[in-house]
């Protein structure tokens, strides 16, 4: 055999901390702020929702945050994941770059969020909660939630945008195998969801609708808090065992990046395969370009501002400082769900701020294209957020080839598409659309933002 | 961490032969029998379906069979394939038995069948064959094979039972994402098939059909062959890098099992896990309990005969001498359509009419009842036809709690059940049925049988 196309570590090699960009960061974080007094937020006024570790997880200053052995031990099914060598993609292309990607899919829940979904559900269970709340779109995030509720024995309540409820019966059932209960939201069982319901019977939903269900639920009750699958800090912390192995593999590839691809939505699979190599290089490490890759119809760090805004569409979050498209910007529908939110983490838009990394934004049917190219070279059928990055690595592939330069390449493929075959059928149909967003209602949006004076 | 959960093997450890039990069998296969002579088949018989590397394998007496590299290459992919202990699962069981499983879903097209589908399309490639034609009922095979197709080049035509092809729409696009063509059948594009459609015009079609079609196309070409997912010696041959990788694999573990288990359809994943380790049996080494797990609606091993019978409703094939129900039974649907078979694989048939293997069989909502609970504590959501694996295995295990012995269980995760929600979601909604043959069918099916005089 040639060269490998697949570098695997054992067990032993699962990363035995997380790593903190903030330790490394040039200028520090934005404090969260109050929405009512405009004050940073303090760990108690996080802590109806959740546990004190995380709480801790999301302001410290340490590099290295040591992962629990009962995490280490339930990653060990499918960590350390494959690091792959896609030498049939680039003959494809016949480009002289070395293209690698780092493939997610296959934990249980078919994407990287298991990786924080199983620490969440851990430390809430050392927390003495015997249920979590959360909210879940295309149900990447609910089924990763409610796989790890099944480990550690705590009920999971999801509520699902009934609009996907209704179009993703199958994320639904898998969600249902593991024991959670899944929800449409709006619901009758909470407040918020009863006052939308009232107004209209047949309200599809929104993500921020049911983030306030999931979190009205766990505020109310001394057993129950809430998580989260992206955006925030500890939630990108969680997801840096990704770009730590892919260092690892690429050593025994004796291969280094010149180039690391990732997609874009709330920004934690981007941070978990960049952070580790963007930290390397703020240490003095060897400089490597960070390239994310965001929706164009949902673009927050190619349009949008970097500024204080809430993360929910109701605004009952705290304010953090991101890129934003503005809470009330709607994005128009296209089939990667992941990637349809208005903000971007934090810590992804002040990097992006610092000028450490770039981002680009594509239609989906471009992105499409290319996960299909990938699929028949390479086997694996991206899920339609990963084709965004898939698209990334070929256009920085055919780049390397017009410049005759043979460049490193690596992406994070984070996960497969057994889930998101509509999107496929439609795409071959000829039915996908590329949406744009409203460019008034953008302006809109963005004209709305809270107005947070900040000190210099 | 304590002991390991996953055993992990570099991709220099893919096995370099395939293993041909026929080496080891202690009284030789019965002789495929020409229908119209009822004399035994020569290679030329065959020439018209298949290249003569691979009419070569079905009869070759050689012990090792050596995998070309390029095959190698392509299983390297997702080869070795992990082995995991199911530690959760024993938990959850309170079994001390030690329970292994093979994970063959880690396949691009989640199954095993890629491990033969790769094979086949080599062969075919090399002989210069451009298109090969099969037939396809749930689709993890006719996915496979399409896998196989874009990699080596090969047009794939797939004739899909129509009813599943209406039914699992997605199983259809994951084809067609591949470059596969997806017809289904019975359909216009031949003789076969406008026959029945000249009858009926909204027949459902049937396993029986879509080969029918595939052979006809097939064998008016020079540039098209046939390709078959299970049954055939070569076909059994291909799959046994599972039972190979497992036994290397339990090696790391200091272990070896008292007990392997696998789901018996047309033969093809129970053979791959289970030859090697008969196969040492066989020279000499431990013995070791076999257990085929069939559905108990379709009963091959259990409650078929061991006769000559054809491969097909519509009596195109040779005569072949297997457990059999009659190649006029028609099964009730049930949801392991990749076990909806009348037959079964002749050397599977054979070694269990020597006695070296058992056979039970199970109604479906058990099998249910034991994916679920295994996909609760593994994470992993096994296919409805790995389903009956996992209740063998579970079974087997609960029989070591009940003696307090604590055995070696190896049993093989055939598959992902991501394209098969739909059965998850009707067992979860009560509306699994456990549907039994009709008696009287099989009777007769078994009455109807060709009257062939064996040689002593």
């Amino acid at each position: 055999m040639s060269d490998p196309v697949k570098y695997v570590l054992d067990e032993t090699r699962i990363p035995k901390h997380w790593y903190n960009i903030q330790a490394d960061l040039p200028k520090p974080l934005a404090p969260v702020l109050h929405p009512g007094t405009l004050k940073p937020l303090g760990p108690d006024d996080l802590a109806p929702l959740f546990p004190m570790e995380l709480i801790v997880q999301e302001v410290t200053q340490e590099r290295e945050v040591p992962i629990p052995e009962p995490v280490r031990e339930v990653y060990r099914q499918w960590r350390p994941s494959p690091l792959y060598r896609a030498r049939r993609l680039e003959k494809a292309l016949q480009t002289p770059a070395r293209i690698y990607y780092k493939y997610e899919g296959v934990s249980p829940a078919g994407s990287h969020k298991p990786n924080t979904a199983v620490a969440q559900a851990f430390y809430n269970k050392q927390a003495g909660i015997s249920k979590l709340t959360t909210e879940t779109g295309a149900g990447q995030w609910g089924s990763s939630l409610a796989f790890a509720g099944a480990l550690f024995g705590i009920d999971v309540q999801v509520f699902m945008v009934r609009v996907s409820y209704d179009q993703k019966p199958y994320r639904r059932a898998l969600m249902e195998t593991y024991g959670a209960k899944c929800i449409p939201s709006p619901s009758p069982e909470t407040q918020s969801g009863r006052a939308i319901l009232e107004k209209r019977k047949d309200h599809p939903g929104s993500l921020g609708i049911a983030i306030s269900e999931a979190v009205e639920i766990a505020a109310q009750r001394d057993d129950t808090k809430y998580a989260l699958g992206s955006v925030l800090n500890h939630v990108l912390l969680h997801q840096t065992v990704v770009g730590q192995e892919a260092m690892a593999q690429l050593e025994m590839a004796n291969d280094y990046p010149d180039v690391i691809v990732g997609c874009t939505g709330g920004g934690s699979n981007f941070a978990g395969i960049a952070f580790p190599f963007l930290g390397a290089q703020l240490r003095g490490g060897k400089q490597v370009r960070i390239v994310a890759v965001e929706p164009a119809a949902c673009p927050s760090l190619t349009r949008g501002r970097f500024a204080y805004d809430f993360g929910d569409t109701a605004h009952l979050t705290p304010l953090v400082k991101m890129h934003t498209l503005g809470s009330v910007f709607t994005p128009p529908g296209f089939h990667a769900g992941g990637l349809r939110y208005h903000g971007m983490a934090p810590l992804v838009s002040h990097v992006k701020d610092l000028g450490l990394i770039e981002a680009v934004a594509y239609h989906q049917t471009k992105c499409f294209d290319a996960g299909v190219q990938f699929a028949r070279a390479e086997g694996i059928l991206p899920a339609p957020e990963a084709n965004h990055a898939v698209k990334g690595a070929i256009d920085e592939a055919l780049k390397c080839k017009a410049e005759g330069k043979s460049r490193a390449i690596l992406f994070n493929l984070c996960g497969h598409g057994h889930f998101d075959m509509q999107a496929y059928m439609d795409y071959f149909a000829g039915k996908l659309k590329d949406q744009d967003y409203d460019e008034k209602e953008l302006a809109m949006a963005l004209a709305g933002l809270p107005a947070v004076k900040e000190a210099a």
